[in-house]
């Protein structure tokens, strides 16, 4: 299985993956990277991001806790690795919950070419131009209305990139092929940060191949592999152990195991 | 018991809080709101803070690690609050440390009617305008001399609030009611962040009572609680571990392990 | 055994220690120094660290996600430290990586004396002036050629400062003694902080003697053996079961564990 591989690939090649990202979860997401096989490095500084980009295989631009400060340091960071030809994944964390986080994703949508955009639902419902009321940083229950395979594809074909839509059921789709994902529990939506640690792991597959696609697809399932091991192993003692639980998971995954437990469809439209 | 109902009701709303807190405990804090039942939403840039208040059922100010640019916007979120009626808790955490700490909060308790004060000893008396000593961010032996019901009237009294005092003992007290928790052990101190989730859990139930007493101390004896039952599983074994136990004991609990656990006593002066 | 003891003596005087550093693996440096026996704080604003500084028994400076602000910070506590002949501890993380890293790295060594430098063999090379080839904020292969011993004895003539080098071996020396270290193992290198909290845990030890070489090797080793307990307990878990398990293994240290555990060398050249 095409997918499967790139498991192992990641481990040999050990890509740099520049992170410009929230201090909620951070700590996760430096964690998850090195748990599967990549290194991660957190710079946001105006005066450094594009020496860091430089040294990259991938940059992952989250707007979790986006301040003026950050933000022109993401554009700054994206447009480098635009030019250097290095893949940008955007995380639009709480897009349409504030007029600073939607003016945000739109400068940074405008300005720098995104090669893979993962959100939830509410949020890519926002970049798609509907009505959506995100709550917060957490998918709005009124969004569920859209049909996800509809928003990613026209965020896929509007922004000519791939999109990933983190929920129940997940959805990749380059704006005419899509991927659904069946794995992944509630539990994970009780944890802060899955869905940031999904980016950074979408982030460091793209380091290691031209396929973005193929690494969304990766990258995303084996975060709710993660979730379906743990929660197995810790859902009935709690939030805590299993977030732990999630990253012992990654640290573990490889083909074989990815192989055994992924649920996916290939689906055409 | 009116207490203990608080812990079904706010699985139910799952209340939306608004954090504006440290970069230290910050996971700590989204992680336990979530694991009560609540939904985090971390937001501290000045030109959001109004549309994330907006959004949510209570705000929690946490200095941890206050500047400038941060000590700007919880005032403005704080002003917002209050203009739409919605509970604010602060965390004056380290009050007493610095010239910087000691103006943020009077600042802070000049401009933003406070619902909710919650500190350990050293803080708090430092409020009550009482030869403080604070060490650093942690409550000082000097202090302890302080008589924790004397010191919560008065600066409940004085800023018409709720006063928490967490230490050996808990104390809660509107100025006139007091209520003490005797949950809770050593090991809370010595991991990071218990002060702070214990805020964050205060401001999750005020997000779903006008009673900010109740919601108080069900905040508080929540940590303790999860203290307790996390002391058992994992005090042995080490911080590590015991700082896992807590959100795990947060996340299982409700109603029935909130009776059997629960040690308080209503107190009157 | 001299080193030994100093696990005793940190827990019954439970130094205050002033930590400027980033906002990635913050909360396992609190941790540590907590689990240690000492307390931390953590206070970057450019008003208030000199009042946190004149409270506390030691200064860390950790690099990690540096910016104009913090720059300024750091250099300013340095100062006050140095004036009150407090210890002052720098971890010069990615050192290498980027000119605004380089150029924080030499401001602060130019104005601020260091009483310990803690890195990695790319980031000590780079101090040392050697072609160094810093990978983010890990160690970069190609400095693998550099004798860390070579390298440490000049960065510590050259600043007058004990130097702990932490890699697969570590090595520690003051330009004339050199000590090696053989505890730890691989899996540290797989979680974010290990070399943050190693550096958290010297400038604990320096809070509570003035033999800051005795300090540096107590800190290092305490670090190296906390990771060999882990792995024993949790290697097979995976990464996020050994994150816990390294503040647990450090929350039970003390001068027994250590006896027992500690491989290391005092080496004269």
């Amino acid at each position: 299985m095409k997918y499967a591989s790139l498991l192992d690939v990641i481990r040999e090649k050990n890509p740099l993956i520049h992170n410009i990202t929230n201090y909620v979860t951070v700590n996760d997401c430096a964690n998850a990277i090195l748990a599967i096989g990549g290194s991660p490095v957190m710079a946001d500084d105006i005066n450094e991001v594009e020496d860091i980009v430089s040294l990259s295989s991938a940059l992952i631009i989250n707007i979790g806790t986006l301040n003026q400060r950050t933000i022109d340091s993401m554009i700054k960071a994206g447009k480098k690795a635009n030019e250097l030809k290095k893949p940008v994944v955007l995380d639009p964390v709480g897009a349409g919950a504030s007029t600073l986080r939607n003016n945000a994703v739109k400068e940074i949508l405008s300005q720098v070419k995104i090669d893979v955009l993962r959100g939830n639902l509410s949020e890519i419902s926002f970049i798609a131009g509907l009505r959506a009321s995100t709550r917060g940083v957490d998918s709005a229950v009124e969004d569920e209305k859209n049909n996800p395979v509809d928003v990613g594809k026209i965020v896929a074909k509007k922004y000519s990139c791939i999109v990933g839509i983190t929920g129940k059921e997940d959805i990749i789709t380059d704006g005419v092929n899509v991927v659904k994902i069946y794995n992944g529990n509630k539990f994970l939506s009780k944890v802060t940060g899955t869905g940031c640690m999904a980016s950074a792991l979408v982030a460091s597959f793209c380091g290691v191949t031209e396929d973005y696609f193929l690494a969304t697809v990766v990258g995303i399932a084996t975060m709710g592999i993660a979730g379906d091991i743990a929660f197995e192993r810790a859902g009935k003692v709690g939030t805590g152990s299993f977030h732990v639980g999630i990253i012992d998971a990654i640290s573990k995954m490889d083909s074989n195991v990815f192989l055994e437990r992924v649920k996916l469809d290939e689906v055409k439209y």
